[in-house]
Order: C-alpha cells, then structure tokens, then sequence
C-alpha cells in the first residue's frame, strides 16, 4: 500500500491526525531502558492513537551504531499498518540522492521521508521514484531561522512571492507520481494557511506544536483538507518525555490521548 | 589546529588545491577490496598529492553499520595534517542540529561539514560553535536542478540578486567564528566568479570537476582567493575509480598527480 493511504486508513482507524516524534535522547529517557525498548514501549503504548510516527534519524546518528540499529529494530518492530517517516531533511545530487533513497528506503524500510528542497529537483526525484513512498519537501521550516531564506521574496514570471510559496508551488510540477507532500511549521500559521490554498489536498507534515510553541487550533483550521485529513500533526518531547520515570509508557499514553483529543476537538469545531 | 589553518598548511606542504572523494561504490571498486582498505590505499598513495579528503558519508551509510564503520575508521587512519571534510549537507534545526554537529565532530572527528542553508541561521548555528571546525555552507550547487531553487531573483533591501548570491552574502553576517566556507560548483564558473567577489577571503569547495563535466581552468581562475588558495576542487570518481583493477591505488595517484599538476599549471598562467 503506498504511502499516503496507509496515511490516511491510519488516520481514520484510530481516528488521529497526530504524529509521534520518536527523538530519543539519553539526557531526557528514563534511566536503564535502551533506545529500542524504550520506543517499543512509547509504540506499544500509542500505536491505537496515531496516524504515523516520525523518527528523527539525527538523534539516532548521535548515538553511532548502537542508535541506528535501535532504528532499524524499531521500524521492523512497528505494525504494517502505521506509516513511519523518517525525518532526514536530505538533499544531494545524483548518485548520492539516489544512495540516500536506497538506504532510507530500502535498508530502513521508511514509509516515506522528509527532504531539503534547496538543490532543486534532480535531488528529490530519486526519492519520488519509489512511487509507494512519500517524499515531504521542507516547505516552511518551524523554527525562527526559516525567516532567512524562506521568507525572501522573488520574482517569478513576473510575480513576488515569498520563497516557500515558490517550493509549495514547484511541488505540483514535480509530482509526477503523486507522493509528494510538504512540511510547514506549526509556528507559521498564517503561511500555513497559504500553503493549503496552493496544495489543497497534498499531505502536509504539521511540526511545531508543543515544545516549540505551535498554535494547535490554528495548524488544525489550517493544516487539514477539505475533508478534515491530511494534516500530520507532529509532537515529539510533549509525549515521549511526558514522564521519566517507570510509568513513561503510560505517561505517553496519556499525553497522546489528550492531545489526539484536542486536535478532534478543534476538527469538529471546523465542521459546525 | 583550525580548519582553514590546516586546510592552507597542507595545500602549501603539497603544493595541491586538489581535494579527492571517497565515495565508495562497490559497483565500481575493485573486487575483493572492503571499503575501509579500499580508501586506505587511496590515501596511502595520494595524501602528498591533496589539500583535503571529502567523503559523502551517503555513500557509507548505504553500506549500513559497515560501512559508517569504515568511514570511522578512515577518519581514524588519516594523518592529522589532511583535513578531512564530510559532505553530510545536513540542515535540521535546534536540537537536531546540534545532534548532527556531535555526531560529525565529536563522533566521527571529521574537520569540517558541508551543511545547507534552507532552514537559516538557527540551523547553522550548531555547526560554526566548534570554532576549530570549518562549516562549508550549500551556496551554488553543482547539478542542473541547482537553477530551480539558487538563481530564483530576490529583492533584498531593493536590490534583486539570485537566491545564491543572497546566501554568500548572508555567509558573512553568520560568520561569527571566521569558520564559514562555501560550496560552489564547477559546472556554474560564471556564479563562481561572482560568489569569489562577494568572499574574496573564505574557503570555496568546488566540486563538479571530471564526471560532472564542470570547467578545470574556470574553476581555478574564479574560485581561488587574491594569494591563488582558498579553492579546495574536488574529484571523486576520476580519481579512485581511475581503474578496477589491483593496480586501483597505483592509477588513483598517477590520476591525482595528473590533476594536480593541471590546477598548478593554470593557477602559474594566472600569475603571469
């Protein structure tokens, strides 16, 4: 099943537009519980309230070969049923772009990945050519930095318009099979709004809520299709650090419960 | 010892501009050769010849677990005097990136990084902290989709530049620590030459030279700095792939003499 889906039948199963970002990061995980069973207990415990779950692939790179075999194990661990992406932001050319694709698709075995739009196409087709995966091009990044390039204004046959709009619209032109999608920070809402005008019904990647302070209500209102779906809605420290103690599971449960039902809220406010 | 220092200190001892790739491509290698005495021999018969290695640790992390074994390994190997620059093109924000500068910097030990400017300063940041490692910031890149995104016209303060011209001169404002480079490709002499006048002092990485078909004089003449250094022009596949066979390292530095001695010839006609 390809990617976007297993997105979607994940989303409406467990009736969820909430991602969970697994980061694991010895300084902040419950002591004596190793990267593998320590993700193993966060899936475990949220797999029936998520539509996707989203390692972020540097974490694991940090820890050297024993994290990036706790991936590995993780991604074989979870149910076919629940799409991971991988958050990797990779952008290179060629040859590269295409080792990149092969390692994050073939060797991890990723649903889909996250990708830097910054060297232009020939860097995201070898990812788009595994039709079955889905490719999120950084659109709006979340953090304060995205201002510096991505805000920049530029001509476009005879048009202004701000950098990332210029990637949300180049994206139609590149999708020629149908798996692309973007990531938009939470924190941008009003560009968020834009965003979802020119893709209408491409799967946007919604990080920034929580820890980096992200407005829930608005990356609902605006992240989600005209059918309410599509919006991966990310939270990673806000649930996985929810308590470092024995009950972290259980604490994670929770969180993800609260706020997969916030979100719900705000969706069916959007409906009346 | 710094980068840059380094980086001047072994072109002078060598007399070379030439950086070589080890970019290991079991397709290409010699049989029966494993990746980390593949480039054992390589460095072994080249490093009198080269100001610098460049591994693209994509092609390590195809290999899984051995292969990022290897590339440690090397790093391990290689005589302190050869600075030795990952292209990892990382660019993640806060926490990740800082996750990635760790693990390039501390785990790995490389000298420098090149990294990718989409996501801003925030997520440059992280790298330019270790002040004793050089960050080689995605300026122009060398492949055809480099256009799609770089040469988008920008209005800034009133003036229209290229994407990529805003990113050189934004390399300024971010180089606190005086460890900032940039990547410009040999395929694009002419935004060479401009980028040269924005930065006449800063390291520029230039690869795109053999396979990639960019311009060996042009490169030479545009990307070195007002004393004929600073240009690190790389080669990868003409290099260590200059034959299959046993005598692989033998034609490796009979290749990267060759080359060597053509970047000396055009840089002594630029003096004349």
């Amino acid at each position: 099943m390809n990617f976007i889906d297993k997105l979607t039948d994940a989303a409406r199963k467990n009736k969820s537009l909430l991602c969970v970002g697994l980061d694991p990061d010895p300084k902040l995980m419950p002591e004596k519980v190793d990267v593998f069973e320590f993700n193993k207990a966060i899936i475990d415990a949220t797999s029936d309230l998520v539509c996707a779950y989203k390692p972020n692939i540097a974490f694991y790179e940090a820890l050297g070969n024993e994290g990036l075999d706790a991936l590995k194990r993780t991604v074989d661990y979870m149910s076919e049923d629940i799409p991971v992406i991988v958050d990797a932001k990779r952008g290179d050319i060629g040859n590269t772009a295409k080792a990149y694709a092969r390692a994050l698709f073939e060797h991890f075995g990723f649903d889909a990945t996250t990708v830097n739009p910054y060297l232009g196409f020939d860097s995201i087709e070898p990812f788009i050519e595994y039709p079955d995966k889905g490719v999120l091009i950084l659109c709006r990044t979340s953090n304060p930095g995205a201002v510096d390039l991505q805000s920049l204004i530029c001509d476009v046959e005879g048009k202004s318009r701000p950098l990332f709009e210029v990637v949300a619209l180049k994206a139609s032109q590149w999708n020629k099979y149908g798996n692309i999608g973007l990531v938009v920070g939470a924190t941008y809402p009003e560009e968020l709004r834009l965003i979802r005008q020119i893709q209408p019904d491409m799967p946007i990647l919604i990080p920034g809520i929580g820890a980096q302070g992200g407005d829930l209500d608005l990356s609902v209102r605006y992240g989600v299709d005209a059918k309410g779906e599509k919006a991966i809605i990310n939270s990673s420290r806000q649930i996985i650090y929810a308590s470092r103690e024995k009950d972290f599971a259980k604490a994670a449960r929770q969180a993800a419960s609260t706020l997969r039902d916030q979100i719900n809220q705000h969706l069916s406010s959007l409906r009346k």
